[in-house]
């Protein structure tokens, strides 16, 4: 244990220039807590001799991450290239086939391939690690992976892509349209390349995906996600729903019911006082419930240099200090099907809709919802100047079915302007 | 590692009551995660043959801990005994001596005793792991340890005694005075059976003399801290700090500057905006703070059977899967003296005062201050119906030492009725 840990840094982006960084500035400090030196042999990106404010020259160049992965001086490959194929994915591979172990951030990688690769690594008895793919620097994987390990986990939550809760948040502060906030995002560079990606919920959903498959024991199952994305959410909503006493959120939840599984993201409204409701800005927020702990926070940046280079290095740390565990924190082969719930857990929705202004047009909508089953707890109209009367509905718990049942049968009814807009009410 | 973890569990409390429930009820899971049987082979209590609700039948019986501890069928030994003398400290001795791995919730043992524990387990190269003695079931032990690991850490920060948050926002809510609350707490059966270990905050120094250890790479020193209890607070003090936007908090900063260590556990006012000031109830709250990852902020509950039980619990599954570390993340002969800072990091104050109704009283404090070179950066003078005058005043940052001359000063005014409470403003 007294000898070097040799890293092999790919990807030399933000994330990566920080981790060079932490290695190059807290040497000592990673020293005396892992008892070991951690240094980096060799890195790899897609273009050389860049000004990354970083010195490199001590390293070795490869311009090949799979070439990377395989050098005999490295003993951990850092992945912090991106991407669910490609280069990615060929380097992580080759690693685990050269029997070295491998960190990552990459959550699109996991979420898509989790499973094979974590077979793969563990035929080969090597880890991988990826605390720097779900909410940055929170430490939420060892959180749910061996902070809880004594719980039978019972639902999983968290606001985990910072850009569109500063989006939401943004909206809410200024008082501005979802296009307005998306426009100054796009030139402040928040946004993925493809923006689709934070807006859409895919980026967010890649790393509930993780988080389902820790902890209910399943195969890491993107696929079995349902995910909607902010780009419906309108000013109005938001508004509303703050009259109401609510924020909405996009918000990933995984739980474990009689039922199956369930596990979407999807934008929720949550209780303004809550922790979650409170999430301001950028920041990242998870939540893990079992059944002996009961409810636990997390929250901290999830994005940046410094946070997601401070999650790659506590993996880092656990493999200089010997510390080894399965990928999903059971051996890949014991995980099981995702059994998908047919039936989500029944929820109280905010319903949103213009009608056209005409007398006894509510009275068809709540007509609709009664004979649906669906019981209104609050319903407001609001003040208009066109001829269009928008209107705000809160229900009690219905069921999902109910609830799509209703929606269809408004169409029947003439008085819809638009399509309503339904959001769940996620008890947190 | 396929052989059976064998459990002695001295102590059968609260604690030890459900850490015999997960057992017993996650068996399977607890299986599947280490990847061996977590089994109870003796248990030890002071009183055999009571009914605690759960079946014990099928364990050893031992009525001394420290035979517990030495029994040939126990390879961990779970100390939820409590105090930092007598049986709890003998059995955790003997228990290393005879080469066992320990698990303990006893925060008082490991802040009075640390030290000298840590370098007898890493003699004999048995673990001592201590989850539930820092903030119950939140993982913020293994969050510092470990998940912040890469991390120069700058400052910890917590609410880690749930009695007094929960009696400072019941005075807060219910706007009743400190010694009916206390009163409520004390029949609801809330308090350690000496009451100054929570309410004046022992208790929660304790914990935090751990953390700033494994913080800053210091011998545990809970003589270091400088503490101050809730005791003094008043409902006044309550609602004038909340018509300022603050909150009033038994907190607990450790932090590491140029001048040395700072660590204290005393009534604070934190931003009612900010998640500490939004803390309501018994619910712990830790704030990690790192020199990469930014703040990291763990919400969850800080006792109670179930919580402590799981924090219990993470800490055997961690044996059971070989994850061994120095008991303070690094090895105890590395650990330095600490080095008390001289001073304390300028913060501002909140002042609250009682004067003489004559004109210019208000005048010379103000004036004693500003030759304090303290600034004012509000003053409120309330109305009132006697013959003397309530004052509130915030100032600008200002070192201890100018804001204890100033007191001293203010003696000498002849216009105070009484003594002046003075509170630290925490910038969190």
């Amino acid at each position: 244990m007294s000898t070097t840990l040799r890293l092999g840094i790919a990807g030399l982006g933000t994330v990566g220039v920080g981790t060079v960084k932490i290695v190059q500035r807290n040497a000592a400090l990673l020293t005396a807590r892992t008892g070991r030196e951690i240094a980096i042999s060799a890195v790899s990106a897609r273009t050389k001799g860049l000004d990354r404010g970083v010195r490199l020259n001590d390293y070795a160049w490869e311009d090949d991450p799979v070439a990377l992965a395989r050098r005999d001086d490295v003993d951990v490959f850092v992945e912090l290239i991106g991407g669910d194929e490609g280069p990615a994915k060929d380097a992580v591979e080759a690693a685990i086939d050269a029997g070295k172990d491998v960190v990552t951030a990459n959550k699109a990688l996991l979420a898509m391939h989790g499973q094979s690769l974590a077979e793969r690594a563990e035929a080969k008895g090597v880890s991988i690690r990826y605390e720097a793919a779900v909410a940055g620097g929170i430490p939420a994987i060892k959180a749910l992976t061996e902070g809880l390990a004594g719980n039978e986990i019972t639902r999983v939550m968290g606001v985990m892509n910072g850009t569109c809760n500063y989006i939401l948040t943004r909206m809410q502060s200024a008082g501005m349209d979802y296009q307005t906030v998306f426009a100054e995002c796009e030139e402040l560079g928040y946004l993925e390349a493809d923006p689709t990606l934070d807006v859409g919920g895919i980026d967010a959903g890649h790393k509930l995906a993780i988080l389902a498959a820790i902890a209910f024991g399943t195969k890491v199952d993107f696929g079995a996600l349902s995910i909607q994305g902010i780009e419906r959410i309108t000013i109005e909503d938001i508004e509303r729903a703050t009259d109401m006493g609510y924020r909405i959120k996009l918000l990933g939840v995984a739980q474990h019911s009689g039922r199956g599984l369930e596990a979407r993201m999807t934008p929720c409204l949550v209780p303004e006082a809550s922790p979650l409701g409170q999430l301001e800005g950028p920041t990242n927020m998870v939540v893990l419930e079992g059944d002996s702990v009961g409810q636990i926070v997390l929250r901290g940046a999830g994005a940046g240099e410094g946070p997601t280079a401070s999650a790659v290095m506590a993996d880092v740390c656990d493999l200089a200090r010997g510390i080894r565990l399965p990928v999903f924190g059971q051996p890949a082969s014991a995980l099981r099907e995702p059994v998908a719930s047919t039936q989500e857990t029944p929820a109280p929705f905010y319903l949103r809709m213009t009608l056209v202004d005409k007398p006894g047009a509510l009275a068809r909508i709540a007509a609709v919802l009664g004979e649906c089953g669906i019981s209104i707890d609050r319903m407001r109209q609001y003040g208009h100047s066109s001829t269009d009367a928008p209107v705000l509905i809160v229900t009690h718990k219905a069921t999902r079915d109910a609830l799509d049942a209703a929606m269809a049968a408004m169409h029947g009814t003439g008085v819809l302007v638009s399509e309503p807009v339904a959001l769940r009410i996620e008890e947190v």
